[in-house]
Formats: C-alpha cells, sequence, structure tokens
C-alpha cells in the first residue's frame, strides 16, 4: 500500500491498536456478577465489554456523544444516478444547521449533539455554528469521465476527518458517529463496495434515495463503466477512494481512524459510512474493533460490506436515509449496555440466590 | 368462547376496535411532506402511523411512559426446569424495588418507570413504593399434577392487568410496556405457545435462564406430559391460560386488553410477554393493531409466537432477560419515531427542492 505525500494522516495507522482481551474478560466478569443469568442480556453486554477495551477503564463513564455529518457533492449526479437535484446538498446542510432534518430530531433523543462538515459541497456556505468547512473541492468530478479526485485530494479528505477525530477526542468527546450528506453518494459508496468486496457492480446497488428501474441499470452501467475507465486498485484504499469514490466518504474513513488512534468508539451509519468504514478498515484492519455498525439498510451493498469487515448490525429498522441517522439510534443502545454495566446490582449486593446447576 | 363469571373483564373485548385507515394514511401523507425521500425511515414512519392511529390524534405527545412487571411464582418449578431456585422470585422483587435490577437500569435509560405487581408470587410483601400486591394465588400449582390455575383465578389474573391498564390510563400514561419476573415462567409460557400455535412442544421450548441439556429434556417432557394430562382446549384461550399457564401470564394478557380498550399502545417484551400477549390475541385479535413487539428473543418459542400474530419484532439483541428490559428499549425507537413525525421540518418549510423523478 502506498502512502506517499500522506501528511497528517502519515503514522496514524500505528497508532491503532488490537483491543486487550485481558480488559474484556475482566469486564464479562463484572457482567456475570449481575444480577441477571450469564450473557442473558446479549448484545448489550457485547457493547459494555466493547467499551471497557476500547477506553482501556475500569468502568467507563458515559459522556458527550457527537454525529459528525460530512457533506459533498459528486460529479456524477450529471449521469441521472439519483432522484434528487443536486442543490438538494446545501439546501439540506441549512435544514441541518436550522434543526429540522431527520438527523437533528434523532440526535436530539440520542442526547448527541451533530456536527455538518463541509468537505466538499458545490456552495460557498458562511461561517455558521454547528458548521465546520473543511472543503477538499467544490464537488468530486464525474467518475464516468475522470477520477472523482487525485489521490491528493483523497487524502485531504482522509485528513479532514483524522484531525475532527483528534480535536473532539481532545474535547472530551466519549462517543462519536459517522454521518453523510450527499446528493449522488451512493453510486461511489457502491462502487467503493464493488471494487473492495469483489462482488459484482449489481450486488452490491441499490435505489439509494427511490430511483427507478430504468435508472437503476443505467446507475449499474454508470458504476462498472466507471471501474472499468479507472482500475482502482483493490489493494490500494486510497486509489479506490480518488478514483470512484467522495470526499465526504473519505472524511467518515479519516474520522474512523483517528477515533481508534484516540481509542474513542465510533458508531458507523449506512451505506455511504460503511464505505467510508471499508476504506479505514482497508487501510488497518484493527479499526474494525473501534466500530459499532449501527444498522442493516435497506441499501444491497450495505450488508455485504458489513460481512465482508465482520460488523453485525445493530439494528434493522428498513432505514436507508443516512445523514447519521441510524447512528443516533444505536447510541441510545450502545450506551444501555453501558448503564446496565454500570448501574446494575451484583448478586451480592442484592442479596440474590445464584445458580442451582452451572451449565 | 366461555366467558362466564369474568366479571370485570365481561364487555373489555368489545371495546377493543381494528384501527382506522384514514388516520394510518394522514400520518402517512405529513411523513411524506417531511425533508426525507418517501418511507427512508423504514419502521420510524411505521411507529408514527401507528401511534397516530391508535390515540386518534393528529399530533400525539410524547408522554409518561411506565413498564408493568408482573410477578409470579410456579409449581412446576418443583420438577427442575430452572437454573435457579423458586426464592429468587422475591429476591428479584426486592431488587426492582431497590433499583438495582436489569429493568430500572433500562427504565431510567429510557424515561419511563416500573411497578412491580406482586400477582402470584409465594412471598408476603409489606406495601411498599413501586410495587401493587394483586396477588391472585402464592403461586401456581404444579402443572404436572394438576392444573396451574382454576378459571376463576386465571380469570381473576386477567382483571388485575385490566384494571392497571384502566387506572394508569386515566392517568395519563401515554405508552405501556409489559414485563415478567418468575423462575419457572418460560415453561408455562413454551405451554401456552405449543398450545395455541400447534407447534411440537421441542420447537417452542428453550433454554430459560440457561438450563442444561438434561434440564431442557426435562422440561420439554414435562410440558408435553401437561398438555396430555389436562388437554387445554386451544379455541378458549381461559382454558389454556388456567391449565398451563401462570398469573403473571394472565395480568400481562390482561393489561394488554386494558390497553387495547383504552386506545394506550403496549410494548410487548419476550417469551412471557408475548405468551400473554397470544392469549389477549386470541381472545380477541384487534389487540394486535395496538402492540409493539419490542425484540426477538433467544428463546426458539418467542418468534413462532410472533409470526402467529403476524408482528415484527423492533430489535434483536440476543435477549433472553425478560423484566420487561427489550420493552424499555424499544420504547427508546419507537419515541423516536414519534419525534420523526413531530419535529422534522417539510420540504417547504425548509426551503428543500423535491425529487426529479417520482418512482
Amino acid at each position: 500500500m502506498q502512502q506517499e505525500g500522506w501528511k497528517s494522516g502519515e503514522g496514524i495507522l500505528q497508532k491503532i491498536a488490537p483491543l486487550k482481551k485481558e480488559f474484556m474478560e475482566n469486564a464479562q466478569k463484572r457482567l456475570d456478577d449481575l444480577t441477571k443469568p450469564v450473557g442473558s442480556l446479549g448484545r448489550l453486554e457485547e457493547f459494555a465489554r466493547r467499551l471497557v477495551a476500547i477506553t482501556e477503564e475500569t468502568m467507563p463513564v458515559p459522556g458527550r456523544k457527537i454525529i459528525f455529518t460530512f457533506a459533498g457533492d459528486h460529479g456524477v449526479v450529471a449521469e441521472g444516478v439519483s432522484a434528487y437535484p443536486k442543490e438538494v446538498t446545501p439546501e439540506m446542510v441549512f435544514n441541518f444547521l436550522h434543526g429540522g432534518a431527520a438527523i437533528n430530531v434523532l440526535a436530539r433523543h440520542a442526547g448527541a449533539e451533530v456536527l455538518v462538515v463541509d468537505i466538499g459541497v458545490d456552495y460557498t456556505f458562511e461561517e455558521t455554528p454547528g458548521l465546520v468547512i473543511r472543503k477538499v473541492m467544490p464537488g468530486t468530478r464525474n467518475m464516468l469521465k475522470e477520477p472523482a479526485m487525485t489521490r491528493k485530494e483523497a487524502e485531504e479528505s482522509l485528513n479532514v476527518g483524522i484531525e475532527l477525530a483528534s480535536l473532539y477526542a481532545e474535547k472530551g468527546y466519549r462517543l462519536f458517529g459517522t454521518g453523510d450528506m450527499g446528493i449522488g453518494n451512493t453510486t461511489p459508496s457502491s462502487a467503493i463496495a464493488a471494487v473492495l468486496t469483489g462482488k459484482p457492480v449489481a450486488q452490491v446497488t441499490g435505489r439509494g434515495t427511490g430511483i427507478t428501474d430504468a435508472s437503476l441499470a443505467r446507475k449499474v452501467a454508470v458504476i462498472e463503466e466507471s471501474i472499468r475507465l479507472h482500475k482502482p486498485r483493490p489493494d490500494d484504499p486510497l486509489d479506490v477512494l480518488a478514483k470512484v469514490g467522495g470526499t465526504e466518504i473519505g472524511g467518515i474513513a479519516g474520522l474512523i481512524l483517528g477515533a481508534a488512534a484516540a481509542r474513542v468508539p465510533v458508531v458507523i451509519d449506512g451505506l455511504i459510512s460503511t464505505a467510508g468504514a471499508l476504506i479505514a478498515y482497508a487501510l488497518e484492519p484493527n479499526t474494525k474493533e473501534y466500530m459499532f455498525a449501527a444498522h442493516k439498510s435497506v441499501e444491497i451493498g450495505h450488508k455485504v460490506m458489513l460481512d465482508r469487515m465482520g460488523l453485525t448490525p445493530i439494528l434493522d429498522l428498513d432505514l436507508r436515509l443516512g445523514e447519521g441517522t441510524g447512528a443516533a439510534l444505536a447510541m441510545l443502545l450502545i450506551e444501555g449496555g453501558l448503564k446496565i454495566y454500570r448501574e446494575m446490582a451484583t448478586f451480592s449486593e442484592a442479596g440474590v440466590s445464584g445458580e442451582i446447576e452451572v451449565p
């Protein structure tokens, strides 16, 4: 894998260590002493174990949560791959900033903040609270005609995420979530899925915001032709990100790398976020241990990528919106697991009798 | 179906009406005008539609939530069907009242109250805040030897739930959850599942709190023999509840009947709660429209009963604890759906462009 010129990202991969079994085991010991049959809280127990091992704290404290919604435009929209015009990307950014979008509602519900990152929108925003302007480019190039980004632009998009992760870890945030906004961005996400999993494009490409059969066929053809044209190299994730990816996908990948390096757990949203996660995973497989897969999207490429990483989604609610909406909901369940670990009484504390038979 | 002697429950079934399509349709119209692709929030939209239709309010308000944890003992525990001694039932009731159990932690997390109902524990409790004493009997009889309850006792257990539902609906609670505590209570639950779905006992019987292979075989044999002995009639849900059920299962069934009659949505927890739900459904199929299936339990009989009612579980987190723990978590998602409905901006409010193509 080539990393020349990857400036502030350089060295980050070496900081991403596998989780230590001893933290998992100690956490499970406490879980097994709580007033419930061993293992009976299933995945809530898994969440608690992993939070202990990620933070390397005996008793992690629930704290501030934030969802980073990376927004970018896509030149490939010119090919008719989306049901919405590209103007919707900046319009939705304003909707986020006014608090009226689904991610605002669900983040409020989950007690999480939302930070919108303009990493590549084709619109010039004013400085606004809740918005970070770190524009790599005003929308990617049309990948059917030329690579979506240069390698340098792809590296820059990664760096935006890495730096934000580092900054918000320093600020004391305890749980990150990923999100996306970008008309057309299921197209690069499915392209990344196809290249990095080796599956045929048609098996990882869905209807996005809800396109017709004809548009879906066109979308598959556009992705196939773009891959044929640029030949992204599956063993070089930055090459894939540059040629058939997007700035917001790069930002998400970088955020995950930065989160893992800073030992902050990160909740991965749907298709677009998982394309970013797969880039991060391809760069450094240990990142997987810091990820929580929020949900199983309706988009068919999503499950394929989760399977490749060995991640099991927490929710399955037929969501297909993105923005970080699934991540916000999943945060509530992860935090539930942490509270179980922290707040339940042990058998001895509660004076409850143990098992008669131990299986 | 015989209902002689079913005193305060008499007439309740007539009050349980099917939901009106017009409320669903009007709710979906609003959902489709919110700033997201049509249908992209999947089951969250379903939750909102159903809350509108259940309450028959154009804009339902989130409000107080309560989980009723019905506790009862089971004579069949003498047959070695549980990994825990029956003393654990009252011990866990004290744990609930001290706030140290899983249901306390998760209900606090979900912003819900917990009311523990002693409907059949073999222990004499003092009056305590958070506990309602409505004991039908001090534990059921051993169903391997004689019917678990008389028909009159089964009716009384239903009435306890019906009356609590009515009382808490009047107090203004907006969302109910069901829960259970009772060492041995997966045995009557699986028995009910077998009788009311017609499946072989072995296909609806699991390990409960975690019994060995030998104990599981014994548990299946005990259920089979109890059914052979008492011949509960599948077309008479009260007969089934009486002969092979339990007081807490009757209480849960009654709570669901009362909730549906009062138009309060009710979140059904795992195996035991769903056995209660199936009794309620068998008495009046319209009850199903007022139920939300919280999760898919590890217990194999659970999914069989949900399928029989046509309910799709909200969560699948490998839980097998009961108490109402799954219901508490699911409440958070149902409320998320309601907030989406209430709080998101419409396309016109937010100035966001609509679709180019309408599929």
